[in-house]
């Protein structure tokens, strides 16, 4: 039977999101990356149940290394939400990466980028995302976790 | 008790979006404005149960007559779910409304503008959002709508 | 027999044509949208002649409401001549419309846009016409209305 | 006699400005277009005294629905005081209906364009107008008006 | 008699239109110079009796040496039908001639310029044409030679 | 009591304005600087009146040397309408100082500099302004004393 | 049998080329027009086996003349090892012609194109070719028929 | 003796300059070719006494051709006056092929470029030639012509 | 009799000219302005009989003051040959009271502008000379002055 | 004797590279690493002979580890075969130190990145290099091979 | 006592630094690694009694690994002096931990950075800097650091 | 003996620096020209000891007039440390002298240049600096001074 096995999600958080509720609030707000993982964790059933299909497995990952980032992409998941952090702008090398992988993700950003600097409104990888939210602060997060649950709830 | 009354969130169809499912179905889907309104109100006590709040009321409203749509908007919602159609990229007067009004707000695109024409990647109204989401076809819809109960959940 | 009923054609002008004949005839000549009419009803059966098909029935209509023209192109037409005016190079509204409808056009401008400001050398609308016209004054109309003749006579 | 009727200008708030007074003070100030109003009225006299002219008559409108506003500007006013709003900078229809309807009209925006975002800095209509005002809260309408007849009393 | 002899009209195809028909149907169609000048031919008649005109002579030249097309535009034609080809968009030589010589002319292209490369989207000739047609295949030709006739028809 | 001593306002002209009335009247009018200090001597007590308020003493000064329009700018004043002429668009040390000194002033322009080069669109002193007046001619003097006198009313 | 004949492969050099040897020596190096073909001559075999197929037919030909150079390439080549020269940065003429065509060629330039002036870094042709080699000097003709000839290798 | 023979000037004028005198009178003059060479002839020998140097051999040649006018270059010239026409702002073959010939030539325009289009603002070959004179009419040659025989004087 | 009295002509060094003939001699040669005054006081008689006029009177001056260099200009010369240094890429001031003075000038440059840098390559001034010379060092103000006589010449 | 030892050559492969061969054949081809370097070890001695010298020794290396790859080229290299992959367009630090190192290297590409997205257009490296190939997918990295050993037999 | 142990101080060399002093002396001059350590360490004593503070201690650091760099600069220093080499215009990840960390620091970098090519003119990092010092060679880390003791000196 | 007398350094503060102190201190600090003055006098001898030579006589001049700025930097110094304050960013005047006088210089601004307006980003004069300092407040100029001391040390 086709979904014996629970999917395999990757939550993975990019650059300088290690330094997430110590610094900047006011752009960032006050949630950890530890407490982002508790809300998951326990929002993931109730989210899967609104689109009617089995809650997946989260992992969660943090690196600023972008070599060691890249290759955790590689790992076989079933699908990822990713907050590529600063990369978002300047790593086509993670875009290109996503586009390769064809790895279904969502993009996501805890701030608002519209309405930071210019340079934030470009996004190399969004192009190669099923879909990006962004604004929401941690609940950006369950957005991007959601539209992947529908995204394979549509899957035959 | 502060919560007696249900929140009156108008669920917002710009221009064009009366033409969603009979046309480009490769770039917007096969669904109408009429199943996702069904598919709205089904989710939506799912939905805010995940965030542990009551359920909104949800109105719908689509125009093309941009007048029409600004007045809407005046209205006295507790928040939005806004899909402006092309008016995002090019409204500033529906920008500025929005930025007026305070209204709460989530942007939607059933598409992803990230990997269309260079005119769609800029929003007017994105700016004055709580917060977008785009590319999920209609779980844009969803995830905007998941964020909005997000936003309600943090408020004191 | 499938050219029974006469083909459906809607002349179309957008904003401010109203105002045609009785201003900036430097720009715009002395015609007016009721000599133009009269032109293209002398002209139609001849025109039709040249390309062997029947000749059209043609509609005539103008507004300065975008709402309300978007509105009218939906009722159904088998082709269009369209001069949107202004709206050529701001409406992103009116070109996604024309895209979704997939309604054969002629996009047509009284002036030579190329020789005026560069903010009028860009049309959202035209990509999505059969072709363009432009310069010819009153003419333009009926080269527009010629090339959606042939067009039709293409059709199989 | 040249002046035995008084002449009639049009005070005409476009887009958003409905808003006035309740919204964004730190912009746009507290007051609202009925103030506006009561100000224009109350002021009138001296100003044109100011200027050796006959006072003229003040009629006052304003609309979010382009199409009306566009309708309203071509009733056969003898010059207007018009703060555009957004539809300065997005506008090209009202731009082009002021240059063909060669209305005298003074442009006038409360806020200072100037020191606001980069798209605000473009006016399409500002060719057109005698002459432009901003920055000066109400007293920019004011100043407008005091443009508009001076440019009555140079008039021969 | 003013209109003793027939008008002289070049129906002049730009570099590489030599290829026409041989190559990239799906951008350029299938006809070639040969079919567009017999098509030509004949609906002149047609063509010149909507106008109420007499029929021009046509006279046919294709060229893909610039300095040579440059020439032949001086051989003292009545007005040309062009299809600049690729020096549409790079060669200022031949729009300098065309506006030196206040040659009548529309400027014609069979693609939908409007849909393909930037770079494509500017006509160093376009202002100095009576009028342009593009898009509608050979049918384009045609179209240019309809303003053509109109622009004659007009002339005292 | 507060208003015992009249207010000391500057009127200061920028570089060139000393060919004022001489040249390109087609552009600046043929008002002379010696006539506009005129109309401003006899027209502020009017002015003045209409805002309520007492008339300010007016100071006038003209220079090309933009070291001494500077030291000028320090001598005090409680209040100024400038016209920098070419320094609006590349003297960034006007508009520094100005920014420094906060002296509430209105910046004004003879000639409509909305429908001149693209250059003159950019002003580097405007976003210090209270507010700014162009177009008018002589009038734009008046409009932008007015507009001081308004901003002296609103003070406390 | 699929390779009786000799394939023919065209060296085309463009504009300017024939200077080649005498002037600049720093930019374009020492080798003349005629050094070159000897070069490709005496390596075409060694080329040919290392991707172990038959040597081609090599012809020669430098034209300052675009339309001459034009017509060249509609010869009926197997394939071409083409430097455009400064056409390269310049002549949308001759890159449709090789879109056209369909001719299969490598675009080779002596000089390190990447490090020289900024309109030099474009190429209208380099989309059409199959490859790109540049900055070699001669060995760019050299590189860019091995390329051809592996083209020539994977084909069926 | 190193000054014998008389050093050989080529006058050198480029596309669309045939049509000088003819057309446009109101850019560039009413001189045709055959009076700038009369003219030239005149004033040489006063010209070359003024910077005390033997007259020059001067030969006159114009072509449309582009091909023609490179060749004509490399004939062996001690030195050109160069008005390249519309080549001047598109043809970077010929500032290559200037710049490797190391021909000394002025570079003239008729027409004052600097008040033209944009387009014009650009030579390309410019930055090869000894020096560039424009706007004077006819008087730019004869400038030009004294600015090479200023460069031969100051030559050992 | 028209030419009774000498045309006075003022030769205008701008900013920094002082420093000439001291410093980078490799930009702008090794003349200083003593001998370029030499220079042209001892070619001023034969340049004028070329041009078979009078040959005027000439005044040298010379300023790093930008406010005395614009004063100087107003003293009633009959005609100029400036070289405003830097101020020729960044003084508007200078251009437009050049413009507003309709002094005939010729704008000169020592150095070839067209190969420095960028911001070299425009000039405020140059729009409204009488015609531009750059690049043949101290022989740009005699062209300079060659083509202000050819412009008396020419004067009726 | 100088050639006593052969040259050691790296073949570098830089992020994403990883991926070849099983991803995205229709961009990249069906090549992976591996038949890379078999391709290249076996055309390398008849490559080497070519251009009669040594064949030299070919290492290879991968990392999607930017900080190791930039290691990796300082160990010694007499030259290199480069294909940065994404690196190309955004990395500036190994751009830095291809310079630094005076590394003789060919940067290579499998596709033709001049028909790719606008950002793959500029190569940081491309200047550094002896010569760049692309497009001709594995056979760019025969090429470059080429270039490099056409770069050692001219060395002296 | 608030002084009672050393500040510790960050001089943080990034990209490419290793080759300091071995490679392109005539940018970086002649310097190694080795030798600012013993310089700064040398001048640090004398640098902190000119701004009366104690001498902090300082710790050196180089990588060519931006995520070990990152990593690096949380360790809780007081202060740095960082040098980002490449990074400085590429790496937005640099700049947003710097922003994140509040960490007090002096950007510096070796050559003058406003003389080298356009894309070293923006600095991500520098805005987040106390203060920027360029172009004195190794004395750019001595003013870096005076600048970092001078803002210690104001703390309170 | 080279160093008999002590060498002569300005340090120039240019337009609006007399404004310091008095206004806008949150951007550029309490301190005003006496107190920098002050500073600097004492702290010179401690910083020349650092760089272990003489410490050189300190003049202050500060200037709102351009040319007389101009002048003073040709009095003959040693060195300078130069705030050219706004003419930075628009002197090219400044720019070239600098360049022309070939005087060492360090150019320092006392607030973070690179985190205020895009026009203040760029620096006309800094390419000729030795080096540049900004951002520290009154320690911009101690840095620079530094930075002069450490380039005099260097010297023979």
């Amino acid at each position: 039977m086709k979904k014996t096995f629970k999917k395999q999600i990757l939550i993975a958080h990019g650059v300088n999101l290690d330094l997430l509720g110590q610094r900047e609030p006011e752009i960032y707000g006050t949630a950890s990356l530890v407490s982002i993982e508790a809300d998951l964790r326990r929002l993931n059933p109730g989210l899967a149940q609104v689109f009617a299909i089995e809650a997946a497995e989260l992992s969660f990952y943090q690196s600023n290394h972008e070599g060691q980032f890249l290759d955790k992409l590689s790992e076989g998941w079933d699908g990822a939400v990713i907050n590529p952090g600063a990369w978002t702008h300047t790593s086509l090398a993670l875009a290109d990466r996503l586009a390769g992988l064809e790895l279904p993700f969502s993009e996501v950003h805890l701030s608002n980028i519209a309405k930071r600097e210019a340079f934030r409104h470009h996004s190399y990888s969004a192009p190669h995302a099923i879909g990006v939210c962004f604004g929401f602060g941690v609940a950006s997060y369950v957005c991007g976790l959601s539209g992947l649950y529908a995204f394979f709830a549509k899957q035959p």
